[in-house]
């Protein structure tokens, strides 16, 4: 259905927020994460591949959930809740809202069956529907708007997650599944290797984090000012065919190129190679959505750690990029590019920009950053169960930048902290080299 | 479906190998597993919530895997193994048949689907049908035959398991999923609480083990001598009751009653009562294939380790049986009672025999016993794979006897050797005392 | 110490219970434990190298606490126990008798120092004489008496697991200490290689166990009848040559010859030889009470787990023995040979024997039977704490046979019963072949 | 020895840099670690609590080897090194020195005894003298003189670390050994109650970092700009008194105070009080380096983590500084107060400062910041192992500032930065609390 040419202009069309209704931005997102389940059978949507990931049916349940405890109950008199076990299955991390099924047994819950959990949807929706028709809500201007409008945007959290997890499932499967089945590829793929030039940015005190009337999570601000020293950015990500080099040069072999932890790490674990390498036939192959593909040399390398992220720009005599330099660096880009809205559902080749500019900043792989993530400076977490959302996760991961090519459209934006713990590599992850301008 | 008229006729009528062909058995058998597995959305086919459980769907594939591997490729001319991937998939421990999926990733399987796992049973099922009519197979007595009956009893295995572990996986949900609904309890469960009486047996040299015409399985046999002291048993199994009255006397906070690993087992674990116990609304429930159900004192305890048989024997100044003491007194006992073919799917309280003579000896709850599980004198696996099917778990296990509500109809005999580790406790396993006549 | 002449003799004298005093014995038996310490520094006697080991200082000091414990609080009017603290130190399992230090963290106990243990035997020491010169005891025939007779046989077990664990300990030690200087080696040493033969055995009933006025552990009786069938055995152990032929034959890469626990534990822990087994400048070592040492290929092999033990056996088409088999062959043979008095501190190669008569039935090493370790009939553990000795470590261990070339001398007889895990090889564990006869 | 006069006065005496000469310096530093070590008898010396922490032996000879393998080995010609299996034993995580004893197994050396580690010391200082005696090393201004200083920084490190090491062996031992004696409270102990007040700093750009002649380390350059808002630091860190009040409200219970990984920790190591903390005869107890003492409510509050430094935070309605508020804050403040020079070993209440001015900002406690450890701009590890110092660690840790009671005399400075792990509380750790200025 992914495939069909109209499912596909669907994932495509994602009207900006100015010129769509908050009732129909929510039905459209509401609809899209359907879309994302449906190539997948009720199995494939229950099982847990691993402790880091959700099963499909779990991340259509609590998005579900998520509108249900924080929005219906709150605001729409009368509300009936459509099952009392409910805060408990589908509760993820929300100590405010009670004891819920342990993380790591998400995928033991074979009941209640994804048809019910369809159900559970349809009774949220036309609830959410009701809100909308009886004035409590209309704009993410109003108050329960504003709920709305997280709900969106947390429900598109899990979209991505729905992707990248279900691929932590199917890389598992000795049987290979595809998501999909491999798309033929659009011109872009075919063009030549695109070079690696560099971009200069002059430093002094910038203003980073966001401010002003769209939405953004709490940990976007406040905004504030930082002190940047003058930097250059590489003008795309480091490809595959790079990350071969590095290989090749021992970079998996030698310590001194890696954090203590990550060494360990790499001992423990045995990488010698990014998430979903395989050697197959001879040649190196990644286990994709589009099943197991020979290698594109041309793509920006993916499901890389932290720590490997950080060995290559040691490898190269390089550094990772702070999170404030590619904020400002990425001002006068508008976001979109390779997301999920351009159904590519893996990383592509960039096209050459112009001179001076830079390419995949948004989409394609999240971009890790040299910086941990924390508070920004004035930082409050919002009261109650809604502000455990960012402000308890600020300790031992790594801010990472610009979306992917499973974000939902619309979703990224400059200021936007995605975060991550700098082992982990199951999402799409890759990195952009910077450099001091002396 | 299981609880209509005529699937419970289904499950009952289990003529003996006498009365009916080979294939015929054959045929039941295989349709034995679809009906177990019927009342189970593929979902709950496809999860695996422990370790040592695995999924209905892998059950259902494994055991013909296990015809396909053992019987058709060996001695079906031409026959087209139905996939080359289902060799790694559904290898359950054979090291001679190469690598395969490990044991505590068989959950990961959600492909190949449920759906294309039956397509593969009615694939082989027809090749073992074309065995019979191409004269390759007749009876028991001739080698393809022989192969067939260790299928049928295979496969008889795998059916309690299924059972047991689709038990373990609802056990972990939250909403409490029944199997089937509870069925109204016939006459014999409301009868009055059968009192403990003992039984004599006299000692001397006793022949146990299997021999004769009849199947069994290798750790069975030889049959051998074995010298027995005069001994006697409780006439039914010890009961729910019994042992709340053995919880409410500190049972499980006394070590001495318990073996070294036993006591540091009930401290890691936190045990303080049977498997799938749960104080509920004020009483004792207990997790079943027909829910959570209040606990009914008088039918026999389950869901024990063997630390737990052994410490409420010391508590009751008795010991458990041996494994000889058990098959020597089984004499004149004809196999059946309380199996799955009687369809109660749970312990029942035990009907009052006449005086000298034992209830439950089969069905209702698997009896631990004293005995560690070890090969008999003379015994030697049988060459090649199917070697690999008893002796290699000679270590460490203890051995239990006479087969549960779950065990198949016409599955067991008293020569038959279950065996477990003994902590483990998710099968339907309790027991009977003995003490030594003085 | 332990090298010099009269050292050598002062081990090697084990005047038998009948001609030397209750008294003398436990005065030698006290004097023995320091001198198999006096070697060790203070700090070697500290450390703890493995949980299943323990420090020189806690063996020490815990086979003190058992006399101060079993015999003089409860004997002794008036005694002054040394220190409240050492009941928490030194208790080894007795749940009887309260919390202790975790059996895996003796080995941060620093203090109490060294000394002060040395000082805490000589305050029990003198309170034990007291007994004797009070009247209190006199022989083991006397109840106090038979306290003290059981603190000998606890103290001699101590004794051997004090080499065991400080060999563990040193093994672990990249400079491969020594405990005592390579000793040359006598005449037997050099002896020509003893060709492996048969001798054979009459079934029957036999009386098995212990009973009589000498003293044996609980486990060891109720002395019974047990039927067994004709047998062989080997005249030797299996020899360290032996066992390298069975390593260049793959015995550690065939699954085929392991149990599923073995194989499991192969996988895991990296066997690929026997314990203490290092490649050393192109050839096999083995790390020794005195050093690391060139394998004596014609020595009993030793360090054995079970699963070896028993992969061995399959390799050889042969079987252990059980421990009946083992007693009863054993009888005509005084108990003896390479134990601790013979001071060789390590197996040594066989003599050869008469035809039709036995070699290293006693010492050398401990050999593995196939029999699990379970309670004889009629066993009953004793009451209070004394009764945890035995009975409660009587699952998932398997019974071996003989002693070694640590066990004290006068320790060991024919009905003795040691028993470890599958999965141990810290000890100086071997094998013995067996087989049916036809 | 310790606490004799004139000990004591050693301990007090660290002339500054400028004062003494390179080799003095390297004398007195040689000697303090003896000194530290002399209290502690050989078997405290060996011993390994737990992974984190190493044996007081291994303190000792690994300094000495740090001196063998960067100084002597590279610049004495003609030095013999004590022993070619020291680099084995002794390297502490070192990849470019080869391979090494395991961190978690340093404990299991008893071999070399610790009186060859004084041997070692010994043979090490010699050579030491030799290269200034030769004219190959005069003062930290030359280039070996440069590594010596290093040395001598390094061996400071490591000298607190045997302090914080041997009081976590010490903390479980059930025998609660003290170090020392409890030693007679100066005046200061005795004053009232110090109230917190704060102090006012103004933001704006501000240079941070080292530069310049005194010695530093790596990490704490590049010299270079910050920006800082205005903020408020508390006049002195939290106390142990205010801590308890931070319990009796539910601190450790409430989760919406802590990091999501902070209240996993919470809830697996079940916390309940700081490290150390034991409840004692109706009151609060901390096990310190002169054993079990009652809680000095005044004194700074110790052994945090970083999780509970924040979540009192959280509690308090404040935020921790920054670690370049700190720096910033402490410009007019000279390093010293209740470091290890002191003699006091253990946090100090605060003596009443003048008005807008800080006390503890040295000694006492390490302070949690809310700083990531991470690079400053334009950092580059040094070339070579030396490299391995700093960099390396640079990812998942916090910074803390500002040196403890068991810091050096002389190690520490304003522009010093520590880090650990956010649940790593076996040192001094305590927390000063900040907030914005409107």
């Amino acid at each position: 259905m992914l495939s069909s040419p109209s499912a596909k202009s669907d994932l495509k069309s994602h009207p900006s927020a100015q010129t769509q209704t908050l009732c129909d931005r929510l039905r459209d997102s509401r609809q899209l994460s359907l879309k994302l389940a449906a190539p997948l059978s009720d199995e494939d949507q229950t099982v847990q591949a691993m402790d880091d990931a959700s099963p499909t049916k779990w991340h259509l349940a609590h998005t579900t959930w998520f509108y249900e405890t924080f929005v219906l109950k709150a605001h729409l008199p009368g509300y009936a809740p459509y099952s009392d076990d409910f805060d408990y299955c589908f509760n993820s991390y929300y100590e405010a809202k009670g004891d819920r099924q342990p993380r790591a047994r998400r995928g033991v819950l074979t009941r209640p069956p994804a048809s019910e959990v369809r159900e559970y949807r349809a009774h949220v929706d036309k609830a959410l529907v009701r809100l909308f028709s009886e004035g409590l809500a209309a704009a993410a201007s109003d108050p329960v708007g504003a709920l709305i409008e997280l709900g969106i945007n947390h429900e598109q959290q899990h979209q991505e997650l729905l992707l990248t997890d279900i691929l932590s499932l199917f890389a598992q499967n000795p049987l290979r599944p595809a998501y999909r089945q491999p798309q033929p590829r659009p011109e872009t793929f075919v063009a030549a290797d695109m070079p690696l030039r560099w971009v200069d940015f002059a430093g002094g005190i910038r203003a980073v984090g966001h401010e002003g009337p769209g939405f953004a999570y709490d940990n976007e601000g406040p905004r504030h000012e930082a002190l940047l020293r003058p930097f250059r950015l590489a003008n795309r990500c480091v490809t595959n065919g790079e990350w071969l080099s590095f290989m090749e040069d021992g970079g998996y072999r030698d310590p001194m190129l890696w954090h203590a932890d990550g060494w360990a790490t790499v001992k423990t674990q045995g990488w010698q190679a990014p998430g979903y390498w395989q050697q197959h036939e001879g040649g190196w192959h990644q286990m994709t959505l589009e099943g197991l593909l020979l290698l594109d040399l041309r793509a920006p390398v993916s499901h890389l750690s932290y720590y490997e992220a950080h060995a290559y720009a040691q490898w190269a005599g390089k550094r990772l990029p702070t999170e404030f330099e590619w904020e400002v660096a990425s001002a006068g880009y508008a976001p979109g590019g390779n997301d999920l809205s351009a159904n590519a559902l893996r990383p592509r080749p960039a096209d050459a920009p112009e001179a001076g500019r830079l390419a995949q900043l948004f989409g394609d792989v999240w971009e890790w950053t040299g910086s941990a993530y924390q508070a920004y400076p004035g930082y409050r977490p919002q009261p109650g169960a809604i502000g455990e959302y960012n402000g308890k996760f600020m300790v031992s991961q790594q801010v990472l930048r610009g979306g992917s090519c499973a974000t939902p459209g619309g979703h990224i934006r400059a200021t936007y902290r995605n975060f991550f713990f700098p082992h982990q590599r199951w999402q799409f992850t890759g990195l952009r080299l910077a450099e001091d301008l002396a």
